[in-house]
């Protein structure tokens, strides 16, 4: 298949011009002002429109089991509704149970994700340690293109990496050039904060970010900024919701220490009030952790984009639907935590970005694409336009407008935390591998079509790490025998 | 007994003025210009010199059983040398054994403590949790004086506080309106770091500083000042060496939390190029947790007493001697960790803060008594020159000269980290509870005159620190039944 | 005259204790508990209350002849109304016009602040510079008792400082022993925006906040720092209005210097809003410069007093009424400049700062007297009780709650920027040089009491930046002459 | 002219990749793995080595009339000397004496610039105020493109702009799209610094980094930034040397605003012990403007390299040779201000970057050209390897060692302050439109070639402002009429 997107202008994460692309066979062939139709390409034209990489949201977690139920989103549907809105990747996490077999969580999640309809990776969790998990995270790295290794801090009791667990699994990230990330949350404090609130008679979703306030975020941000800079590996923070973990990557990244930070389309847009909303379901509805946080946190985190202190946007899209989130209608610390987002990540950032000044068109296509691709080292197949790049590629109307609905979007899940928001600029055409999946709002994704993308470690930003580990390799000191 | 000192200027934290002070049965009776003589008092000639608070020294280890030996300065030696320096009070530490009973452990120190030739308090490390630590806490503030626990986040496999033991501790504290206090350092990354070092052959004590880096002191003291934050409690951060610590320290006081440092003499005056010295006791006798830092560190720590961000000064007092500290020989991960000062914290602060600029008279009163005083509560008994106060005191001449040695200290250990120092500025004169303890070179300490001093919980921090946990009970969001 | 205050808490900046306090001849001369009743004494009977040192208001503008008009408060009506509110001295400020001979505005000053009530000093503000003014200041601090100089950054065209008046100004101060202080706001830039608001057709109250930025601010609060740090001279740094500008103060504390700040009751209470009332007179009754701030500026003000990065607090006490700021009604930029407060400042603070659990009582003192008072070398005779200081002590009912309006306030004017706002927490009585000028609600000041306190230079923090500045005089470099 | 060069590794700001690169008549022309040697390339073999954009310094002053006599180096040999290090553009400054007309001085740079080998342009300093300069700025973007402005903020009595003329000039160039430059340093204090040395006999070298302490540069950037931030143009700084002018770029940046830094090699690696060096002449060579610095500032400068706080890296390369310095023999505010630079900063910052660990070499390709082509927005065409650019590029061998020093620098000036570094990586081969210009240590540079290049105005950042700019201006308030 081929086709010819043209008349745009596009727009990358390091410069705006007018150009014609081509693709064939899944990938960019040609790059230019007016080229010649090749006979049987199919034509879209750009006129007036932005021609972008797709969208890549580096945090997802299709059809996941947690807390007692499992994702209602799976990753056929999570990917189409991904498409709609101009997402043409996913990199989604496997998550073992404490003790289950790394390689065996693996190839459960393959299995999974095969009926996606766009390309996909997976980051792995490392919840708990022995020699097999050592072993398997370099099987991991060697045969099977991962090159992420995820941690969560919080969830006491179930998935919650203790600091041992930490720093043998970032010890031996760093052996294999891997990225460590971080789920950052003190889950020592959000369980002692749990039993307090139950005990006080706070069993409503209020209680959800009373239980995790910013503070427990910024210790645990700074705790694995901290091993990571210790241990000299790089660190990518997840989902950053406050000042105070935005804070601690800001330091981390003034003293030169290689660290990302990734802020969700939700944190930058919805406030904390939604869970004193007298409907349950509503508040429950938000429940996601981190919570939701005041207005100041919000406005920090669009600093954080506009001054690259954070480099990703991602939605950490984990879809429950109401009679899923009942579950915990009297106790907060059960409902399932999740929100979607996935379909309209790009167009909510471009309307509160780009429209409001906060961020250049490149730097939006910086956010949303291109420096997930840099720093999971896929990067240019994935978030650029050139020869050679997979043909993952939207065109974005800066002019139309769309009011936001659970009533209409594609995700499979009852409710939209961004319900009623008139955003102005969407995607009308996204193409994926070089075929067109969705057009002019019609959705023409394909289950299973979807590859698995293998991802390379020790990317660039290794280069200075290892250079740097080989010269402070400590020294004994040579001391004469002392007479005895 | 009664004394009067005459003719000196009288130095506070608040203030500089000339006056005689009188004091009677261990008490300070009167203060003024040109006070009579009262029949029977014995008289000092203060002229040109200036009269104090006697020094508080918050930190000292007097007959620690510690990494299989025990510290070699006894409760009267060590009163005895900080009496000829000039501090006349020290707040030591209980410090159970790990499932140790507290009260038990209490009563062991107490009685090795009845040796004491100055005042002294203690402040009682919480090691390990169950609920009769829980009520033991609650014993020791209502009926022992004691209102500060004490938490070590490093000595893993030994003393080393888990943050479940720091929440539950500092919850605990907060009931009862004591104070935490913390040895920041991950005790994780402490162990692994020495791991890996042994196993690079690293064994000699340039092993030391670089398996506890400035990163591990400052995770660890933001973690804990982040537990207290969102517990509500007090803080008082020990030994703070290093900017990273500082700078936890310092984001948190402006952000107005109840947050305090220390800062050890050590620690503002000998670098860490100690632990490569040729000669293997020489590197030994620093090996201190944490360890000596670099100069920029110590410029830090400077400007940490000049802001106020740091409150204290102490020494950290404790004693091996080359044999003992021996046992390392090969292996620095078990040399007996501890340093001596408390004869010399007085002089050589004097010296490098007060005669360099850095500090003024009364800053330096504030940050060798009266702050600690304050903390603690037990000022004004403490920590002051006023009417009614303990007759702690102390001439200062600040024009004497001495050269600070092993060979001429009245601590009993065979090194003294500031061997070779000259100083300027030294105190003449110590009285403790109204008696003269040193005078002029001649020390008159008496064993087991010192007296237990109770400490009352609910400093004036906690004042604000109530009304704002009143004020910020949660109130759980009224909801209307949902039709089922 | 004599008097015993009975049964009441002493509370100071450092401690709190049960004391009755006895004063004759304007002087305090016993403290202690349960003091006998000497005779002919009037006692006061302080049970349940706190007694206090009276407040020092450092910054009031009496009868101050300002852009074409007066102050209408003069000194005796202005320090009648502190009295009534708790304060007992004030800070006032002699400015000359450019030009102007500075004694001669000196002298016109004294012969106006005669008719004040209670004691009093001048700040002398430099306007403009030559010969005579390098002069005027050592006759000033010689022989009149002024230790402080005052700089306005702002107010281009008028009593603006530019740079080169700042270096010579501030070059002297520290000759002298003196302590700068400025009013930090960028005056080119104010004068600049000003004149593109008005071209917009913004001619309203709501033009002036949007003529003076933040960032206005907290650039001119920067410069006068950095060259203050240059030429090693104190700072006091007066109004601060913002984050901005306590940044910039904060920063320069961490690392050692001598920068003290002031905040006023207004700035922390009332926000930016008022000037886009719909109502010209109310809104131009607000307009003073720094302008009040948005929620978040008052969020960090109250956190810069928690954290001592503040000290001070005060009030720009300078009264225009409706009549006079009508005088800008179709130009905001000449609308009178000022707002009133002097006789709230008290109440507000405790109601809002010790009511709140933001303050410690004794925290209230030191910002609302003894720092004001140490800042401006007459500690302790000003702003502490103590045994010689002067009796300028107030009665403080936790309990009393009262509302605040500009129909029952004692200050001379038509408006009060707290109208409305009930407060917990009043003097019952004042105590002026051992007089009692206020009590239960009846006023008994007299005319022409209030006493010039002198100020001597070389407060204690020039102890330290005496021996600095000796300390690093630069020395040249020998070099061999070169053969020519 | 058509060449290939072949076999190399492409290293670019974004990516690594293997490739060969072929131009003709100036442009790239074809970018791929084992292109075809068309008929007549010339082959360059770059096996081994990297195929990078050629550097841009944006900071050089070519036979710059200065302080009394003219430097040493012009255009030609200037250029020449930076090809053979690697640099194929320079941005020199036109700089008006005040009262010159901009247009004349404007012309009067253009013609001395024709004797160029590779391309430059022309940022424009702004000394004075009046309308022509308002219409000049106008002129000089729209048809002689230009898009950038030089503000001096030192150099009081010369060329020094006062606030006013900053205020003025940032206005006009945010109407015209352009960015605004400054050299911070405080003039005002500089030049009573320098009065008060002389006075105390410091006139050798030494005094210059006295004259010019840390502070009056960060005083000068921020204040610069602040006055940007007010009136929302976008800003570059100009040689930061130092902590306290990186902390004002680093926070303006995290706040959002459009601030960038520049350092220069210098500033990166030489430190202020140069100037007490027993050679005057030695000295005397190293005056520069803000001087070079301590070892800490160093650090930092490295650090704001590696978090991107400092983007760009220049040399001010400005040659005065001994006899010229000489004229300062009595007086060190007469040397004249200035070192070179333009031939080593690529080795210098590649060996003490990239080999250190520093940076990637992706990060020294940015800093050193891609960055400094995007901010004066003249990205792609320059900074890129990219089919369309200008073929500007270079062949760097990592292997190759060489020592820097005088007697074989290409540079007009007798001294290198860099003298005797031997550094690891240089480039083997320049290639400047297209045409080898230096090979293998072979200067091939023809006089006159270099061509001036527009630079157009609104770069990428404006979008953002734009936007910003309309959304924020201000709103009358609408009120009643009051009744008279």
């Amino acid at each position: 298949m081929s086709v010819l997107i043209r008349g745009g202008t596009i727009v990358t994460a390091d410069r705006t011009y007018r150009g014609d692309v081509y693709s064939e066979n899944g990938t960019i062939k040609a790059i230019g002002e007016k080229l010649d139709v090749p006979a049987g390409a199919e034509i879209v034209d750009a006129g007036g429109c932005y021609v972008m990489p797709g969208g890549i949201d580096p945090h997802t977690h299709m059809e996941l089991p947690f807390m007692g139920t499992v994702a209602s989103e799976d990753f056929f549907t999570g990917t189409t509704a991904g498409a709609a809105g101009g997402t043409t990747m996913i990199i989604d996490f496997v998550i073992p149970s404490p003790q289950q077999n790394i390689m065996e969580a693996y190839k459960t999640w393959r299995g999974w994700s095969e009926k996606a309809a766009t390309d996909y990776s997976f980051h792995v969790a490392i919840t708990w340690w022995d020699e097999s998990v050592h072993k398997d995270m370099g099987t991991l790295v060697a045969e099977h293109g991962v090159n992420s290794f995820k941690h969560f801090m919080a969830y006491k009791g179930a998935i919650m990496a203790e600091d041992e667990v930490l720093v043998n699994s970032f010890t031996r990230a760093r052996e294999l050039g891997a990225i460590c990330t971080v789920h950052a949350e003190n889950g020592e404090l959000v369980f002692h904060l749990q039993q307090e609130l139950l005990k006080k008679g706070i069993t409503g979703p209020e209680g959800h970010p009373l239980s995790r306030p910013p503070e427990v975020e910024g210790e645990a941000a700074n705790r694995a900024i901290r091993v990571a800079q210790v241990l000299d590996v790089p660190l990518y923070v997840v989902h950053n919701s406050c000042i105070e973990s935005l804070e601690a990557i800001t330091r981390a990244r003034q003293e030169g220490q290689r660290v990302f930070g990734e802020v969700l389309a939700g944190h930058l847009l919805v406030d904390d009030s939604v869970y004193r909303h007298p409907d349950w379901d509503f508040a429950a509805a938000h429940v996601m952790s981190p919570p939701f946080r005041s207005k100041k946190h919000q406005d920090a985190l669009w600093r954080g984009l506009q001054s690259g202190n954070l480099q990703t946007t991602a939605t950490d899209h984990c879809c429950f639907c109401a009679p899923q989130k009942a579950a915990g209608r009297d106790d907060f610390t059960i409902i399932p935590n999740g929100t979607a987002g996935i379909e309209d990540r790009m167009g909510v950032l471009w309307h509160h970005g780009v429209n409001s000044g906060k961020l250049t068109m490149n730097e939006f296509v910086a956010a949303t694409s291109s420096n997930a691709a840099k720093i999971f080292n896929i990067y240019p197949r994935k978030g650029s336009i050139t020869v050679g790049a997979d043909a993952d590629v939207i065109v974005w109307d800066p002019k139309k407008s769309r009011t936001i609905s659970a009533k209409t979007h594609h995700q499979n899940i009852d409710f939209n935390i961004f319900e009623g928001m008139t955003v102005t600029g969407a995607n009308t055409m996204t193409m994926s591998q070089g075929k067109i999946v969705y057009q002019d709002g019609e959705v023409r994704t394909e289950r299973g079509v979807g590859r698995y993308i293998d991802r390379p470690p020790f990317a660039s930003y290794y280069d200075a790490l290892k250079i740097k580990h080989e010269r402070e390799q400590p020294v004994p000191v040579e001391r004469p025998q002392a007479a005895e």
